[in-house]
């Protein structure tokens, strides 16, 4: 059976190496607090906007804006090299966890991925080498989400409250 | 509805505060990489020696105890000042996702704290204070993880195969 991370390697096509490329280098040092907030920002105005993917912007309609702002810039800022800002607010990140009530599809990766691409390039003082790292550790953590997601399809060994049959295996 | 961190806090009675105290020093600088490989040695072997509570024990009848001792080091070191041992080599540590297949009942956290709080008390170069810092976060931790498994019996919102009846809310 493949893991998590062989999944995410095979669907986003970054290999492990590339996808952790993002701890050669502490980022946070390198780019500074504003900067993961201003991407943020620019990520999810993108978000909260897209009116051509309307499926996509609506995974998003029971969140404010503000809070997955904040969410996502402390989550990058832990992660790439800076104080856990938001393990301490929240708890353990649990990627997979918290991504469950959310349908964490192929299309909604690239969807993700598409929006993320475009707020990297507009965001001042990214340079191209942190940009490189910090798409690819997105691309591989986005489909190791898509992994995570069909977990919730297994395991669904709960009887029918609906009828009398029972599931299969039991 | 209460958060999991909030949950957390009140099953384990460890507030937020006192759980993200191990960030207050680089406990990976001050106690080094050995230090976390004994403890976690010291933890499993409790954990697959436990016939006292053979449940408890049964749970990792399918894990190695290798892996299941390098796994939890390398997220140890990880999340306490060191490399990101264990998303280089794993993905994102997803507490909440790889619990999953487990049982991680409340009664299961308490075992869980049991043996840990002895492996600490038998692991050598572990001073009082990071031993309390340390004791603190994996006890609203393993909390933080019974709410993430009560996850499981929510949203169980998918149209009944069995029958002809819908979910609730369509």
């Amino acid at each position: 059976m493949q893991t998590l991370q062989e999944k995410a390697s095979q669907w986003s096509g970054v290999d492990t190496a590339d996808a952790f490329a993002i701890d050669d280098t502490n980022l946070f040092q390198k780019l500074g607090l504003q900067t993961f907030v201003n991407l943020s920002t620019n990520f999810y105005t993108r978000v909260y906007d897209d009116e051509e993917e309307e499926w996509f912007r609506s995974i998003f309609s029971n969140s404010k804006k503000e809070e997955a702002i904040q969410n996502q810039y402390e989550f990058f800022v832990q992660r790439m090299g800076g104080p856990p800002l938001y393990s301490q607010r929240k708890g353990h990140p649990a990627l997979i966890g918290r991504h469950r009530p959310f349908p964490v599809t192929h299309q909604a990766a690239e969807r993700w991925l598409y929006h993320m691409e475009k707020a990297l390039e507009s965001t001042p003082d990214i340079d191209a080498d942190s940009r490189v790292k910090m798409m690819n550790f997105f691309r591989h953590t986005a489909f190791f989400l898509v992994a995570g997601d069909e977990l919730k399809t297994q395991k669904q060994q709960i009887p029918c409250k609906h009828g009398a049959s029972k599931p299969a295996e039991s």
